[in-house]
């Protein structure tokens, strides 16, 4: 069996649909990849599409997409809740069966050398791809986004791994690296005041003392709520269940709750069964129980 | 793509396990079956076997594993929770991908045929596979178990579908046909109070106006504690979740509690996901957001 490779770029439109639908074709139009998810969201003015296939298929598709994205999207008029620094925002690739992080690696350096000779657009390399100890960690990639970046990028600090520090003048910068499956997770609010949001994000997150592997932020949404971004770096680690809680006892102490969650892209088993089993109390449900995924091996 | 089929014999031997071993290597022996899943209960002296192929080699273990279990087991000997009619007691097959019930009422057909023709056991067609209204329903097959069936099986109601109206001495009788995928699961209370159990049981099944597609009964477990056993034939119609509530809420009603639950075999993405969604309000969270279950496209 080929190796099999999941690529889940991110990119900075998600208003659009006729240009959701352009970037969707590109990656559906290119031969072995298949594509399993968009998932556009207006007030975050992204989408995020899920695609897998064997290495170079997965290569082709991401490089046809980001053709689109940075034909299509011009960063300077974007406004949406969600940190960013580029028309193709973040191009994470991820080993599935038969791959490894390292092939993805690889595959993220290829990627990011196209990018700069196709299109001009610098890269940063980040997660299991990064060549600095510090961009291991996105946020630190992204901070303070494009309009950040445009200031700082001739900084030594700040410079891109590929290609000239320069932004290009709509596109922005890409990173791209090679990281495990992840699980980007949505909970709203019924308040409209955004600290409670932020109260929520600071208790989970692991960078203010939360749980393992979790990153989250907190936004107002148009309308009058609030959300709670959360990505789940370590699924094994950091149960759905517990950060569940976690964020309605936060939300609780101010007297709001969780209206709502919602998933951008996909989950694996693992994580679905963990809490599943949880509410069942159920001693033996795991992934391996599940037909579906037994039927994979 | 060739037709996948699920086959999942119960067997009467749940405590010899050299011999659930020695029926397990009668299937992985098989060439192109796949062995998914070996559920051995000593309460219950019961084996549940999952596999799944195409069509003829599912039908080759379903054979196979016949042969060892009519060799091995003597239903004179055996006593266990469980009611059952035979050492095959049931041989359901389940359409996978490509596959139709159709498909498996065909092949419930030739495993009776050949069962009755090898090894003289008669045999009954229940589910979609029955040729009498009454016989749909596995209970109404199995009533009484072997000891009133050795008594019955020469009247016309109890008359087997193949073979003549005669038990195979050790052996017994097997029920056969084809059905939808369900769902095997026991739950366990912290009483020795069989009545409980059977409240639950009762307050669930559909025979007695509870909800849809659910069999349940009652049974003192050894050691002290009741079990509710359920079948849930339509996972789609029924929630596990649901299902869990009535029966905390009707041990409450005793002062008793859910200690712990446990599935038999394999269970559906689909329920899977259903609960963990309604855990975590999740709105889009179904089977086809779980990336095992798409990568099987």
């Amino acid at each position: 069996m080929s190796p099999l490779v999941e690529c889940v770029p991110n990119v900075s439109e998600g208003r659009r649909p006729e240009v959701v639908e352009e970037l969707a074709e590109a990656v559906r139009s290119t031969p072995g990849v298949r594509l399993l998810d968009v998932s556009a969201d207006g007030a975050h003015h992204r989408s995020v599409f899920t695609f897998v296939g064997p290495p170079q298929a997965v290569l082709d598709a991401a490089l046809a997409l980001a053709e689109v994205a940075v034909r299509r999207v011009d960063l300077r008029q974007h406004q949406g809740l969600h940190p960013r620094i580029g028309a193709v925002d973040v191009v994470p690739f991820v080993p599935l069966r038969g791959a490894t992080l390292e092939d993805c690696v690889a595959l993220s350096r290829t990627f990011a050398q196209r990018l700069w000779e196709r299109h001009r657009v610098p890269v940063y390399f980040y997660a299991h791809s990064a060549l600095r100890p510090e961009r291991r960690w996105l946020p630190n990639v992204r901070r303070g986004g494009f309009e950040a970046l445009l200031r700082e990028v001739a900084t030594p600090e700040r410079a891109p791994d590929v290609g000239e520090p320069k932004l290009h003048p709509t596109a922005g910068a890409t990173a791209t690296g090679a990281r495990d499956l992840l699980i980007a997770w949505n909970l709203e609010l019924d308040t409209d005041d955004v600290r409670v949001a932020r109260a929520a994000a600071r208790r989970i997150r692991e960078s203010s003392g939360g749980f393992r592997g979790v990153q989250a932020a907190g936004w107002a949404l148009p309308g009058g709520r609030v959300q709670v971004s959360v990505n789940v770096l370590d699924y094994r680690a950091t149960s759905l269940r517990v950060l569940y809680e976690a964020v309605r006892e936060e939300a609780e102490r101010f007297g709001a709750r969780v209206v709502s969650t919602e998933f951008i892209g996909l989950v694996p088993a693992e994580a679905v069964t963990e809490v599943a089993a949880a509410a069942l109390q159920a001693r033996n449900l795991e992934a391996s129980r599940v037909l579906e995924v037994r039927l994979l091996e």
